[in-house]
């Protein structure tokens, strides 16, 4: 799919991120909870989900929408989304998110769970999406926060200092770009991108925003799952939830 | 004037801010060119500066408005605001943030250049912004950035590690409130509040978010002040920019 990464269908990779999936763990405790809080209604609606993975959101979606689209570019991630999460009203789609001009709308919610930190053109990938919402459709994201993809090196990012204090390391973050994280496999490649970015090309491309999270965990999560006391020093994810105007001059 | 701190009537802080502020610093290569890229045309309007400090955006803005307001809470600052940047259409009022209701508007723009992180109640600050201005006003304020007034504990927050690369230091960024900081006396209060705190008040007091900056600085402007540097690691300031749209509707 056009050189695109695709780090899902590495078999050791998938093999570990099953794993982290499966389990208590960051995304299911605290990334998850704030953006389903965010969701509109969608009884009876059109939703895309990009880089959908094995579609669990996709299937809580088919309760209540007319029709969910899954994206995603890997056909692992696809194959277990089909024979785990499959419904009547779902259509899986092998379909990197830089091709989502091959897709027609209009939707009325896209929604994206970590995987907009891939993005090759995020100004192509917010253009697309207001293309494809229905006026006063629902773009619904979560990214991995800029604060922690800001650093070119990645080794020992939390650090405690002389008096037992931990904190977190940022660097580079105004260098806009490539970064290579260490996840399962070596040399995951994320893509940097400042908050100002996210903002002002939402807002440059029609769209309202109307709503943004860093998610902060809460006592009874770090009590199931005592390493998200790091995101108390800062947030693994930012999540935005921004409304397709009715005409570019709402953005003026 | 509330007890609202007034740190700039401490003869020693006012004497080294005047200092600063005469020079090529953070705030003359940074902060105003992008804040002052911003600018909505106020040919014939009507200006609110918060927090006008000396008055010398109160200055540049009377050429072309019709009526300008600087409020500060310092009266040191006013009386050099009234002596050196004095104009017929500015009027120069001695006025914390916290006591906006004492205005009357509306107001086509209100602008403020790092004074919000003064505020010691955001949303209250926001809703009197929104209740000033004239539907379709513009909001553009700057403030620290978030990433820096993050950590509880200030010292050396700029680090190098045993390669050599330089990091900042983000702690307790989940945590808002006061933080105490050292700048040319002690104890200054910096109130930390998120991004996502900042983004989501706007939206839900009416606000359209239209721009976001986050100041990078550029050769030409680290060639005058090699320290500005520093910001390619974090950046000190964030810029916001936002409409008051005509009607709630606008941010649901």
């Amino acid at each position: 799919m056009n050189g695109n990464q695709n780090i899902f269908d590495d078999p050791d990779f998938f093999e570990g991120y099953l794993d982290l999936r499966s389990g208590r763990n960051f995304n299911d405790l605290l990334e998850q909870p704030a953006i389903l809080s965010l969701l509109p209604d969608i009884t009876g609606k059109n939703v895309l989900d990009i880089g959908c993975g094995y579609g669990i959101n996709c299937l809580q979606f088919a309760q209540k929408a007319e029709k969910v689209v899954g994206i995603d570019i890997s056909r692992r991630m696809l194959n277990v989304a089909m024979k785990e999460n499959s419904d009547h009203n779902i259509s899986y789609l092998q379909l990197a998110m830089e091709d989502l001009d091959r897709l027609t709308g209009p939707f009325d919610l896209i929604f994206s769970s970590l995987a907009f930190h891939y993005a090759l053109d995020f100004g192509k990938l917010i253009e697309d999406c207001a293309r494809l919402l229905a006026p006063g459709g629902i773009l619904l994201f979560s990214q991995e926060h800029p604060m922690t993809t800001a650093a070119m090196n990645t080794d020992h990012r939390y650090v405690k200092d002389e008096n037992g204090n931990c904190f977190f390391k940022v660097a580079d973050y105004q260098s806009e770009g490539e970064r290579h994280v260490r996840w399962f496999v070596d040399d995951v490649i994320h893509q940097h991108r400042k908050i100002s970015t996210i903002v002002s090309t939402l807002c440059h491309n029609g769209f309202v925003i109307t709503d943004c999270v860093e998610p902060k965990p809460d006592r009874k999560a770090i009590k199931q799952l005592p390493a998200l006391a790091r995101d108390l020093i800062k947030p693994s994810f930012i999540i935005f939830r921004a409304r397709k105007g009715d005409n570019h001059a709402d953005n003026t």
